[in-house]
């Protein structure tokens, strides 16, 4: 029997499809990356139903590729073997609030904004905000971070258990509901950042944090990237506990200004956001306050009202998307190296002697309490030394990274795009990743081509 | 040729040994699991002797054990099957502050307080703080953590990378110098809390934090450990950031004041401790000393000037000893279940009644704010009823932990003790750490006899 009419014989016909449109839909992300259609699309409903799908898989050799909401930004959801792209749309239900232990229960398809909505009735939120509204599966399988993560860490942070449907379709649990556990092998922290390559998750608990007491924004120019980078290397020096703190250079905040018609001012320029007691709040404001006016800050400006502040914050995420929509035809290359922290203004500064050097139109912003920073190029794919450029690039501001301690990519992931550089970052670390591949997928079916490439 | 020999051309023949005292210094840990001698011990002290000597044991399908100060408490470090103890004693350099990026690069016998003492000279402290002096190549290799976890994490979360010799020689590095990283599998995570299973680790970068502006330690004396444990709940869900917060109850006291000839009051208290700022320490206790009250807090006292401060968390820490150096010819079994925080104060209630039902001597301490709690019992091993209703305790415990979402160790981990228990923990994802412990190390030489039991 084909292998389409069991996969209809298992979800009915409503919830197996070809339909180009929706093929179309799960063939590419939100990237440069070539697209390729999955032979099929399907839309579990339960666990059950994701174990059996991958036993027939797997019974098969059929390639399975998870599928969020394709906003992975190196070609992760891309079915570049065709075969099965598994969508979980249909399992996005918030299934527990347990605000005494600060924990939730999801299922994968459930979205960071959906989360947030429902947290919030219990003066609850979900701390990690990648630039796009992404599913909480697809944040655990790239180890998503975002402007929080200076505070809170990062998606494996947050993850104290996943439910796995492993190759073959057992089902596992990774972890518990404690906030500490030395029993047996981190099972969690591996899955967390394996991007549908070890296993499919179908179920996630993860940590929340109370609302904080108090809440302030701010934003403050500094006259060059460097001085916005010093101050952001004082600040947490200082033990100052900023809750975010991201660089906006003067190139980004360009195209905010013609994407929000907004008219901020257009130089380098930190966001900060404080969390804490009315009390501890005054003190670290003044104090980081005056460290930027050590670096020549020209203006620190506050926003209090959660308004003013929302939209302070709705610039900073929807930045990516102010280049996307305003580049009809082009595509986009974001670079993602993360460094040590002592390590980061130099590297700033290098990236932006290489976009000027390059030619390109580059602009500059990043995480950049966590050492990480992003250049943002929108590429015509037609124009092939325009992407050799890009391409070019890319690998100088990785390799420079490499060479002082850093990582080729601090949160988006490997993917594809990031698989040329895993033997020279890892070593011979990449053969133990790759034996752990193989024993956990020994047929190669979840996700074929990423991490280790094709 | 003789194995042994072989050794000696390795690393001369101070360096390894078949002394019968210090064969018996490594054939045992701080608790009450049956010795076994190694039948040599070896004292590398660079990662490329470490990679000979595996390659070594690999060849000749020899067991090692690492050994660290033997201080773990689940029969971790005792050579079941003989063979080589291999001793981190000559691996102890702090080689690398990196003050700028809060990192140290340690070899794995430093031990805790001498890394502490060499980072006050930077401002700097390292988190962990298990109640005994440990290396940190212990530590990580047990996932411990300690009085701060409740605010700085455990060990996980301070290791960036691990240099780890595997079972074959090979020397890989498991992370970077970053803050985060999504570039390939988690091995980090996945060799923390692996004790000496998966590899043997010659190196670590650890995350470190800057001292704190202000500190100000409390105690607080309660009518019931009920009253105790709803305290931390309700400091903890009001969002305070405690740094420690410690449960003692009245039996654990009334050690302390045998052994440290103090006058503690003897009733349930909280040992807590809080880092800020001067403004928002003044916030946070009078916030939490409200709290107390509320559940009917008798006496809450500061220690403020720093050397009442360290007598305080000195019997915190020396908490065990004294049962261990007041109970001679007794060895200690301690408990050490971890709950998800709503089911703590039903826990600890139910422990108390299961020691007096047992007709044990037993104390209860604990981590609180983890979920985490220890019952310390002293047992006499020529005394099998008393071992018998001791184990029948300590399962008990782990039956009751489970069947709430826990786990049967928060953070001395599993070696021999709690072996018995991670199929009920675990379940089928038992069978995927196995499996990942098959791929790593074939022939089973590294450590036999843990974590799966024999
Ligand atoms: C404008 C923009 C801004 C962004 N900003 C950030 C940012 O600040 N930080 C950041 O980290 N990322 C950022 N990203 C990247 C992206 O949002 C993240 O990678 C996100 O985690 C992807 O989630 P998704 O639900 O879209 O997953 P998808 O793109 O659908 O899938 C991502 C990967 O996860 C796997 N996957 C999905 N669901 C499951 C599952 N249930 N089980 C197992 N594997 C699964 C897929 O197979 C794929 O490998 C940005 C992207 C865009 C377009
Ligand atoms: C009084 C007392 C109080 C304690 N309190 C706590 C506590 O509060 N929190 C806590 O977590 N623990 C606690 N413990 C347990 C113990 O201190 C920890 O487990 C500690 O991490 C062990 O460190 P060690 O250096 O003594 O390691 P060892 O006991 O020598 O070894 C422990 C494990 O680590 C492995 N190992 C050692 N070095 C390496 C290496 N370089 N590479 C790979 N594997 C290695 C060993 O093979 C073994 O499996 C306590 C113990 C005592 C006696």
């Amino acid at each position: 029997m084909d292998y389409m009419q069991e996969l209809i014989e298992l979800l009915g016909d409503e919830r197996v499809t070809t339909n180009q449109t929706v093929l179309e839909h799960h063939s590419h992300d939100e990237s440069y990356h070539t697209p390729r259609l999955p032979d099929v699309v399907v839309f579990p409903q339960t666990v059950e139903e994701v174990s059996q799908i991958m036993k027939l898989a797997y019974a098969r050799h059929i390639a399975v590729t998870p599928f969020g909401l394709g906003t992975s930004l190196e070609g992760h959801a891309i079915p570049y073997e065709g075969g099965i792209s598994m969508d979980f749309s249909q399992m996005n239900q918030v299934l527990e609030v347990r605000p005494h232990d600060f924990l939730v229960r999801v299922q994968p398809g459930v979205t960071r904004t959906q989360l947030n909505k429902e947290l919030k009735k219990h003066g609850l939120f979900f701390s990690v905000d990648p630039g796009a509204d992404a599913t909480l599966g697809g944040m655990a399988a790239t180890n998503a971070s975002g402007t929080t993560s200076v505070r809170y860490g990062v998606m494996r942070d947050q993850v104290r258990d996943l439910e796995v449907v492993l190759a073959d379709g057992r089902i596992i649990h990774t972890g518990s509901m404690t906030a500490k556990s030395s029993s047996g092998y981190h099972l969690t922290g591996l899955f967390v950042g394996s991007e549908g390559t070890l296993g499919v998750f179908t179920e996630l608990t993860l940590r929340v944090y109370g609302i904080p007491e108090a809440t302030t924004a701010a934003r403050a120019c500094f006259p060059s990237v460097q001085d916005a980078v010093d101050t952001v290397v004082d600040i947490l020096s200082a033990g100052i506990q900023v809750a975010r703190i991201e660089l906006i250079d003067e190139r980004s905040i360009r195209q905010v200004n013609l994407y929000k018609e907004t008219s901020y001012p257009e130089s380098p320029m930190l966001f900060i956001e404080f969390h804490g007691s009315e009390q501890s709040l005054a003190h670290d404001i003044e104090f980081a306050q005056n460290i930027a006016a050590e670096h020549g800050c020209q203006e620190f400006l506050f926003e209090t009202d959660s308004k003013a502040r929302a939209q302070l914050w709705d610039v900073r995420h929807n930045m990516a998307y102010a280049f996307l929509h305003k580049s009809p035809g082009k595509k986009m290359m974001v670079t993602d190296v993360c460094l040590p922290f002592s390590e980061l203004a130099g590297a700033v500064v290098d990236a932006r002697q290489a976009i000027d050097q390059s030619g390109l139109d580059g602009a500059i912003l990043g995480h950049v309490g966590d050492g990480n920073y992003h250049v943002i190029l929108m590429i015509d794919l037609d124009d092939s030394d325009e992407v050799a450029r890009a391409e070019q690039l890319n690998a100088h501001l990785v390799e420079y990274a490499l060479s002082r301690g850093g990582t080729c990519t601090g949160e988006h992931g490997v993917g594809v795009g990031k698989a040329k550089y895993q033997r020279i970052e890892h070593g011979e670390a990449l053969d133990v990743m790759q034996s752990l591949k193989n024993v956990l997928d020994p047929t190669g079916i979840l996700n074929p081509g990423k991490i280790f490439g094709a």
